[in-house]
Formats: C-alpha cells, structure tokens, sequence
C-alpha cells in the first residue's frame, strides 16, 4: 500500500429500503462479495463445499449497505482526499453522512470521487448496493440480458446460480496533489516493416496546472529510449510523442521474446516538488485477423454470398496457429480472485503450449494482475466484453452503460500487448440469443473498439462466419463420435469443443457423500455438480455414464467410471487439437472448452478442477500442442478382433523454425505384444509446415485387455514421441 | 435561384502545373464535366455516340481550372458573401485571386466559404481540380482503391472507361446575413406502438447569435403540429423537441400513404428583421432488418456456425418483401444529371410494382432531388456508400476522406424517409475485393451511421452471409439454366440476379454501323458496347448469341436475335422474381441486376435501354411484381414433342391486404390451339400469404412454332393473370 493510501475497515448489512440502516451488521472483506462475508458470519460451509446454495437466493432481493468511518486525517496541507474503488458490482451509490456523492450501474469502471469538500474525518462513508439486476423477462442468464453483468452467475452448465454482489476491486482512500495527474493514456503504432513503433502519450490533469512535467519510456533493461521535460503553461493536457527504433517487440510464447517497455511520468510542483507519479508498462505488437488461407479461393456456386471471416491471427507480420483454451471465471466470486488464484492456472495454460486464452464473455474482466501475467508469459487474450447467449436490449440505459462500461474496460486492457482480439460477447448471433449485425449493443461495441484500439482486432461475437463452436461430447446425440465429427467438419477455426471429463475420485470424495458416491444417481448431488442434466441438449452431461458404458461397460467402482471417463475426455481432446492442426492452414485456431471452472464439478469440459487441480485430459492437450509432434488421424475409438484398425500418420509443426526430417515408427501394443507397423521417412518440415505419411493397417487381435494402444516414435527425438489409447471392444457392439 | 444567390459565368482549361493558367480556355457548364466542355468546344460528338472514347484519356492527366470573375457587389451591408458548392469531383483547391483559400479531397462534401475578406468584386475565383485518383495500382477500378471515387467510371461490364471530373454539383456565390443558420440537423424516434414520434431539432448558427430563433413542424394539409420562439441569448446552438401525436408515418408505395412534413425555422435579428430561414421536408419512419422467418430455426450440424444474418426489412413494424432493382447511375457524367433524368426512370421503377431500389456503390451517390423523387413515390432506396469490388486504402487520409465524405452523405440523406438502408459498398467480402470485416473503412462506416442515423440499418457490404448476388445469365457456364439455379438455391435474399437483353434494334441501329450489325462481330462496336467480352466470367456477354442459337437456331437478322434475346431476358426475369417470391418469408428480397445503365449498351442486364427505354423484360417485372397474380413454377425453358411439361401452380400475394378466394384456370396455347388443363379454387389469402397448388402436366405436341405459352386465367380478376412463353425446341438438342 503506497504511503498515500489508506485501507478502510468496512462493515456490511442488508436492507429492504436504501434509507433505512441495517438491523444487523457483519464485518466485511474488501474486495469480496457480501455473499462471502454474510456466509462467513453464519459460519455457513464455504460455498464451494454447500450442498445448500439456495440459501443464498434472498441475498439477491435486498440493498445491501456497507459502511465504514473516514478517518480524521491530518491536516491536508492543501492536499485532496480520494475515494477510489476499482470496481463495485453492480448498481450502487456512495453515500458521506446522509448526502449521496455518487450514483452508478457497472461494475467495470473505475469510482474516483473527490471528498474533500464534503468530509472532514469522522463522517460514514456508505456504498449502497442495489439488488442484482434482473431483466424481469424469465430465470436464469436472461436476467442478465438488460445488463452488464456477467451471465454466468444466473446459472450456467458448469456454474451454481449464485450471484455475487458488492465491492468486487481494490478499494481505499488516496491522497493527492490538488495538481495530479488524471489520465495518462497513449497509443502506439508499429510501422509495417517493424523497425519503428511511434508512441503518442497523452495526459490528463486534475486542473490547470503549473510546473514541470516528464515522462520517460525506458526498456526492459532499464535504459531510457526517449523521454521530455515539459514546463506546464496553465494546462491541463500534456501531450507527447517518441519513436522507437528497432524496438524490442512483444511475442506470443513460442514465437519470440515478451519484451516490455516502461513508461513513467511524473508531475512536479513549480517548486520543483514531485506532486504525483504514475508508471505503466507497454508493450509493442501488431496484430490483424487476416482470411486464412484456402478461403478466398473457395467459390461457391450463383447466387455467392461473401467470403468466410477472417480468422487467421497476424502478430507482428506472422501467421499464428493460435491453440489455446477457453477461460471461464476461475471462481464464482470474482471479488477474492487475485494473482494467486490467477497464476498457478495459467503456468498450467503455458505448459500446455498454448498461446491464447480466450476470456470467455459469460464471465467477468479479468483483474489487472490477470494480463500482466498472460504478458509475462506470452499468452495473447481474445476478450469477449461481458455479453453472453442473451438478447442484449436496446434500450438507451443499457447502452448508455454498455458505452460506458466497455470504454473503461478499453482503456484498461489496451496497454497490454496480450490483448490481440476484442470480441463482442458470446453466441449472441445464434438462436438462443437473438442479436443479429443489426444489434445496437455490436455496432456500439464496434464503435468505442474503433475509437480506442482501432489496431486490435474486433469480432462482433463468436461464433461467427465460418468459424465453429461445439461440440461438447464424446459421442453426440446422434451417435457420431468427435473424431468423425471433426474429421469432416470444415471451420477457419474451432474456439469451442469439448469433451467431458468427471473429476478425480479424490475430488468427489470431497464433493459428494459416500453413500452417494456410486453409483452416481441423477439427482442430488451429482446434478448439483453437473454430473447429471447439466446441458439442456443432453440429460446425461457431464458423466455420459451411458457413453462411458458404451465403449467399457458397466463401471463397478467409482475408480473405474473416473478412469474410463478422463481416459475419453483425454484421448477425444488430443484427436480434436491434432485435426484442428491438420486442417491447418484453412483452419487457424484450436480453443478448446474449457480450461477452467468456477467451483468443483462432479463433471466437466474443463480439463482443470477448481481450483487448480488437473484431470489427465490437460496433459493430453499438453502432448498434442507439442510445436512438433508425431501424429496420427484415426477415424474411430473402438475396435473390435478382426478390423483392420488404419491410422494416417502426420507431422504437425507449427512456431516460427523449420526442423529437420526424422524416421518416425510405429507401433501397436496389444497387452504386453508391441509389433513394429510402418517406418516412415519424413524431410525436412519448413516453418508452420505440417506432413501427411503413409496410412498404416494392421488387423486386431483378440485381446484380454480393455484398450490397446498406438505408439509413435521419432528416432533421436523422443520429445516428439506421441501415444494413443483405443477401446478394445470385446463384444460386438 | 433566390433573390440572395448569383449564378457564375465559368470557363475552363487545362494545365500540367497547377501554378500556371490554362493556354485555352473554353465555355464551362456547371454543373457538368470538364469532359463534356471540352468536346464540345471541340465539336466532338455526345460521347454516348462516340466510337472512340479513348480520346478523353488524357482529361484524366492533367489539372483543370475553372475560372470565373468575382462581380463587384453593391454595398454589402454588414452581409457575408459565400461561395458555395454542392461538390466538386474530385481533389481540388478554390483560389481567390492568388490566394488558396480552400483545399478538400472528396466530391460529396458540400464546400461553403466565406470569402467576404478575401474578395471585394472583381477578383478571380478559380477552382483547379487535380488529376483523378489513381492508386498506382493498376488499371481499371482498382484505381479507385484509395478514393471515395465512383469505381464504375475507371470501366465496368456496362460502362466504359471515362472517369468524370469537375464541378459536378450547384454552385453559386450566396449573400448571408453575420447572423444566419449554418447548419439545421433534426433526429427522431418512432415509439413502439407507432402513436407518437419524438423530433428533436438542432441548429447550427454562425455565431453567437441574438434575436429571435423560431422553428415550426408543419404537415401535409399545412397545420402547424408544433413550434417554438426563442429568444436568442448570445449563443450559436439553438435545440427544440416536439411530439407528434397519432402521426401520419411515411410508408413504402402498397403499404400505405408517402406522408411526409415540413420542418420550417427561421432567424430574426434584434429588431425582428428576418436573417435567414431553412425549410426542410421530414418523413417519419421506423426501420429495421429482422431475422428471416425460419432462419433461426436453420440448426447445422456442431461444430455450429452463427445464423444468416437478418434481411427482412421491417418498416413501421410491417415485414416488407423488398421487391426492386439495382439503380446505377443514369449517366457517365453524374453532373448532368438531374430531376429530368430521375423522374421518368423512377416512374418506371414505380410502375413495376418495385418498392426498393439498391443504389449500387459502383455509381455516385445521387442528387438530392433523386431521394426527393423516391420520398415521394415510396420508393425505399438501399444506399451503398461509393465503394465497389476493391479493397480499399487502410491509410489514415483516406479515413479521414472517407468519414467526411460519408459523414456529409449521412447527414445529407438521413430526413428522406426513403433510405432505409446503409450499406459499405458493393462485394467488398469477396475474393474480387478482398477486403474482411476488420478492414477498416468497414469500421469506420459503421461507426459514423450509428453515430448519425442509429436506427437505420447498416449492412457492412453486400452479399452477406446468407445472401446471393448473381447469377448474370439465362444459361451459366455450367450449363444451368436460370430456373434451376434459383429453384435449388437457398438464401435470405436475392440482391442482384441478372439476365442479359440486347437494346432495341432501333438503339442498336443508331449505335452500330449498319455494315456491322448484322451479324454481330465480337470486336469493334459491339464488344465496346459490352455486346461481347463484357464479363471476365463469359465471352460471349452480354449478346449471348450461343445462348439464343441454342434454343431458338442461329438468327438470320438482327430483328430475330433482338426478339429472341429480348423474350428470353423477359420469361428469366419472370421465373426469377416469382420464384423469390415463392422462397417467401426465409426470402426476403428481390433485387434484380440491373435497372438503368449509364449509356447505351447493345447488351446489357438492364431492364431499361439509356437513357430511359424500356425492353421488353421491364413489363414482364411489372407482371411478376404485381402485388396478386397467379404464377407458374417450371424447371425449363425448352421443351421437345413428347415431353411432359410440368408446371406448378401458386398464388403469389404480398402487400398488407388479405384477398379473396377464386379459380385459377391453366391453358397451354401451342400454335392456336389453346387448351385447357387445369382448374384450381383457392381459398382467400391472407396478408402476404402465398400459396402453393396443383402440379398441371401436358404432353407437348409437335408443333411449327418455335414457342408456346402457359396462360393463368383467374376468374374475375384478370389483372392477376399470367402468362409464360416457352421454347420449342423442334430438333434433339
């Protein structure tokens, strides 16, 4: 906490009538969510672990008051007295005494207010905040439709209804300079042959000012590129501009260095005094979506329609193969979620190879600390704002606050070379939303992404031309297993698929009570932890028990089910990144759903229990992103004696290097026999370059065991080695 | 003119250095060309009847200066004296004496000066446009690519290359009062429910302005609906509102009445001295494109694209099949046209039961007395921001000409109830183009019709996904013909469908030598105008003579050809309209590829010769653009003896009438013998409610004639009959 900063004590109560005070308080954390410290209060079970989340229903129909004291500070000495909260969630007021100093519904912007002329110490500071916004129009994520508040907290596949509410962001009182610096923001542009950035830099400050101000950017080793002194003539705008020669670009992982800049500025009295400071880090990237390749020359018959989106991601003039995962709300309550919770999932998201996240739009904006991380470690970030399978309204209020909303989120992100795409929201031009181009929301969206980071990319919502979400089974409900389903599908793009996976029996032993543990039944607790009836397109969801027992039979421990399940969820996973990969260069992204979850599913797409827990599926993923690997295309799972079992064989390779040609192997192990199939020679593979081989046949013999599996080696190159679990069906099927 | 403008006398000339004066002056008109100042000074002939349009290629090279004498005005009396132009085509500089006093990039932005301290009479006034845009980037309409410059000028398959320049707009020296009104700007909203509207004016004044400001809102009988008086307190911006109440709404012709109302304002000064006044004509309107009937439901297979985007356009809360065509400009030289040439053209439109013209992003943006025009016939227009088929400039000066040009388009246009859709420009998403979504200029039209006209509909290119453009021919190079192409096509909307047509043979004689008429060659005048070679797709375009040698035999004169090609644009067009009305409501539109042409063409898909002649395809459209008619699907043109035709009947009915019942009786007349096969009693048909009815079939006997015709007789209300012609194809084809 810097010197100027005080941390306030708050406590918290609710209220049917803003005017009227809480019967009962309860000490509150800040940030958090009055859900949480009510909970806390009671000495209720952490929400995680509550077979009872009803009981957090009635939160959601009152005010809720938090209160603490202003402090009696010392004499200013003409200083200013800040009220500052990263964010409060959802529609609140502030109150000093009994006068109302500020009004607001968004969560995502920033409350910087101005006290000193309405305290002197020792008055309450109140934060009113309103019910949960509901539409009124239904249950469920349609409540959220009229507002900008994220859709998942009304109930989701893999998310409790619960819906926090409070202050959610870092929250204090700050003093300041009467002269301090309001905005700092910049832009830059990296010139199309990469050897210069230009930085424009502007701020903003509190009043008419006097003095000196200065900035500097300074790299990453701490020399100073450029900076300026400027003697301040009564303005309240300071403008200035650099360019950088050869600059040290920002990289996505596997593609270069992510190098960052620095930029300070400073703001001295006429005295020379130093009055206020700011310090921004900056990284320096182009990036574009571009038509992937194949896609132009794709001539349907008359009548044509248009060409396919674009959809293959250029950073800093390369073409990418973007694999990467699906981020959802690593909690419910996004309040408590900070860099500890943010960085062990995404070193997990890093060693999975991946080198973007897309930030789910059901979900809340990531905190600060979450895309200094992803620049850290070279994760590029497509946002979605915060809309998600709703008809978003049309009325002004909403886009008022959209507007709003979606600037401030602009501004805040903007800096962060990780943010390579701005994406409307999810699924809102499909049926179970109803928005279409024509939506006001988009074309706002489009409008202040134009206005703010004209040079990030934006998609007005995805899916969208071309590009494919789903599925998210194993085996779909008509009977199709993933592989055939992506072995004939033709996407620019995959940013959504899925397969299961239940959780690790240790993890439902910690769920679920043991007389229920199994079998596992369609009610109770399995349901509540989406086991059962999570996805209205399939009752079974996330367990497939049906499916499980399709391929092994009936499971008769929970051990077994768990084994059967995370072996599909993994082995489905690698089949549908390595076809995303093989479709390469048509197809230009691999996104799986999902990463993560907000509490603990019983059953899940996510390949990570909460809160960081990995099923075996991620290191499958982890295998099958490999830059370079031994590959193959096989049409099915489930063999039985007597098939002639093909496998086509592949290197994928993608990243910025060209490697040498090897001989790969391959082997089939049924029980302890692995015979030798096929040596294949393959040459060089330039960069980005994948390489069809030979297909290998081999007729399957009758077998004890339950799976066998198909080897791959690459002599000298073990690392690019890759293996494969099939079914072994012993019954005709 | 009004009492307070003075018309200029111009001359022009041309010059390689701006700085130095034309050697030869010639007569300017203005509005006009400098192309058609110069030839006819030269004593050329009209270009329209030029065999040699490569003569105005140098025009293109060189400066050109417009040149006239300020005259010496009597005292001014405290007035301003402006210089005022309503376009200039197309980069330029306005000189007083030798002073530059105006510099624009952009033919659609009006230019207002105010030379009251530059000019006291008797100065020069000299307007130098620079040589036309030119990308660099080769030849043809990809050197337009970096302008908001008509591409069809730089040469199309109906126009030829010869690329306008000049004052192209009215221009006029104008006396103001210090005090006057620079800008009046007006929005309203449509309430839901339809019973009120919500105007708001605001104005613009030159400057700080006292006196008196009134506004009036005037409708169609001259009662006043509402007004205001304001004392004018030393400010420049005046605002008023008013709610009109049950208002008489603006409708598109066959739905309703093309009401529309006056807004009238004026200036008084201190001593109530009128300074200025403005009266502008307002139609309201709401305006929507909403999701095609069934197009929600359309539920590929996963992994799931987004829907189609929507195209039914909704006015006044009212679904509307858009039945219309694609206006082009009515001439190369958009400066000489004007409401003579509009008025008849749109008076055929009008006739042809269109309700929607596309102006096509190829041509100029029209004068303002074509959106005049349109207002009130009820002809909806769909405008194309001028951008066709290229992949336009990501520049910053060409944004910035782009948002000013289209800016001034916008707030132009936006009163005239008529438009109610923007549009980008022209195949922009297509491997022709090139451009994508995230391209730029794309944005930023967007951005700058959500800015200024919310609540029109902004379409970012056409086709757009679910959409059809083409195809262009009776029988396409796969050897389909045009019914069966659109009888197993599927999309929202059919935007452009063209069957070519050759002009009339008494426009082909006054064209074509008569040493070369007959039979046509594929060089020389035919193929200049656009007989062959026309479209890169089809050599033979647009004669088509393999086409009509096909069914009809090789002609032996030129009047057999005419009539043979004229028939078969007519019965394509037919089938085409009609079965687009048939695929209603996930069809939305019918747009057919062409209306008008800019000169005349031996051969074109226009349904009208230029400058206004019809073919006979423009009242075979009037026929299957009837509100009601019986109509015929038949997969075929050509039948032999002993084939069994097959037609199935419907009754088409749009319009917002219900209508009742009656019997539709089918004839087949072979030779004379007309015979009768088949009766059919519909029930009453609801408001836009097709039907669909029995399946006549005919054993086709030999006959001597080369066609035979189904006729569709309705009982009693033979302004719903049809009829269709055939070809008889005597010998095995």
């Amino acid at each position: 906490m810097p010197l100027n900063r005080y941390k306030l004590e708050w406590k918290v109560g609710y209220t049917s009538d803003p005017s009227i005070l809480p019967d009962k308080w309860v000490n509150a954390s800040v940030p958090g969510a009055v859900q949480l410290d009510w909970a806390s209060a009671e000495g209720w079970p952490h929400f995680w672990q509550d077979g009872d989340v009803g009981r957090y229903a009635w939160m959601e129909k009152v005010y809720w008051v938090y209160e603490t004291t202003l402090p009696r500070l010392e004499e200013l000495d003409g200083k200013r007295l800040f009220f500052v909260s990263g964010g409060v969630d959802y529609r609140f007021l502030v109150r000093v005494g009994d006068r109302t100093v500020h009004g607001q519904e968004g969560m995502f912007r920033r409350v910087e207010l101005d006290l000193t002329d309405v305290a002197k110490g020792g008055e309450t500071l109140e934060v009113v905040v309103f019910p949960i916004p509901d539409s009124g129009l239904g249950e469920g994520r349609i409540e959220a439709s009229h507002s900008v508040k994220p859709a998942v907290s009304y109930g989701w596949d893999f998310h409790p209804r619960l819906v926090p509410t409070g202050i959610w962001r870092e929250t204090f009182l700050e003093l300041r300079s009467a002269q301090h610096i309001k905005e700092l923001e910049f832009d830059y542009v990296v010139e199309d042959d990469f050897s210069v950035v230009k930085l424009d830099i502007s701020v903003e400050l509190s009043c008419l000012a006097s003095g000196v101000f200065e900035w500097s950017l300074v790299d990453s080793e701490g020399e100073v590129v450029d900076g300026e002194t400027v003697n301040l003539d009564q303005q309240s705008i300071v403008d200035g501009a650099c360019e950088v020669h050869d600059p040290d670009l920002w990289w996505p992982r596997g593609y270069g260095d992510q190098s960052m800049y620095f930029l300070a500025v400073s703001l001295h009295g006429e005295n020379g005094e130093l009055l206020d400071t700011k310090r921004r880090r900056i990284g320096f990237r182009s990036c574009r979506l571009v038509m992937n390749e194949g896609a132009w020359e794709e001539s349907p018959e008359m009548p044509k329609s248009r060409s396919v989106a674009a959809m293959t991601l250029e950073v800093n003039g390369k073409r990418i193969f973007v694999k990467g995962s699906n981020w959802v709300a690593p909690d419910v309550f996004p309040g408590v979620v900070g860099e500890d919770a943010y960085r062990p999932l995404l070193e997990k998201a890093a060693s999975c190879h991946f080198n973007l996240l897309r930030c789910w739009g059901g979900s809340a904006v990531g905190k600060p600390s979450f895309f200094e991380q992803c620049d850290r470690l070279g994760l590029m970030v497509w946002q979605d704002f915060p809309l998600a399978c709703n008809c978003y309204s049309e009325s002004p209020e909403f886009l008022d606050t959209l507007g709003q909303e979606a600037a401030a989120i602009v501004k805040q992100l903007k800096g962060h070379p990780c943010v390579v795409i701005w994406c409307g929201g999810n699924e809102l031009f499909n049926s179970w939303s109803g928005m279409t181009d024509q939506s006001k929301a988009i074309r706002l969206l489009n409008k202040k992404c134009y206005e703010l980071d004209p040079d990030t990319p934006f998609l007005p919502t995805s899916p969208i031309m071309g590009v494919g979400h789903g599925g998210y089974l194993f085996r779909d409900q008509l009977g199709k297993e993933c592989f055939e389903v992506f072995q004939t599908a033709r996407n620019s793009a995959y940013v959504e698929f899925g397969i299961p996976g239940p959780a690790s029996v240790e993890k439902l032993r910690s769920l679920i009570p043991e007389d229920q543990l199994f079998p596992p039944r369609s009610e109770g607790v399995w349901r509540q932890r989406h086991g059962f009836g999570a996805w209205e397109c399939d009752e079974g969801s996330w367990l497939c028990m049906d499916t499980v027992e399709r391929y092994f039979g009936r499971p008769e421990s929970i051990e077994e089910l768990v084994v059967w399940g995370q072996l599909m969820q993994a082995e489905g996973l690698k089949g549908l990144y390595e076809e995303a990969r093989r479709q390469k260069p048509y197809c230009s992204m691999a996104i799986n759903w999902c990463f993560n979850e907000p509490w603990p599913a019983a059953a899940n797409n996510s390949i990570i229990s909460w809160p960081c827990e990995p099923k075996p599926a991620l290191r499958a993923v982890r295998q099958s992103c490999r830059p370079t690997l031994a590959s193959a295309r096989v049409k099915r799972f489930s063999w039985k004696a007597g098939d002639l079992f093909e496998a086509e064989l592949w290197m994928l390779h993608d990243g910025p290097n060209s490697v040498k040609g090897d001989r790969v192997e391959a082997y089939l192990r049924f029980g302890d026999d692995e015979s030798f199939v096929l040596g294949w020679y393959f040459d060089a593979l330039e960069e980005g370059e994948n390489r069809v081989g030979p297909v290998l046949r081999f007729r399957v013999p009758e077998i004890e065991e339950q799976t066998f599996k198909l080897i791959l080696r690459v002599e000298g190159r073990p690392d690019w080695n890759s293996e494969y679990d099939f079914c072994f069906l012993a019954r005709a099927n």
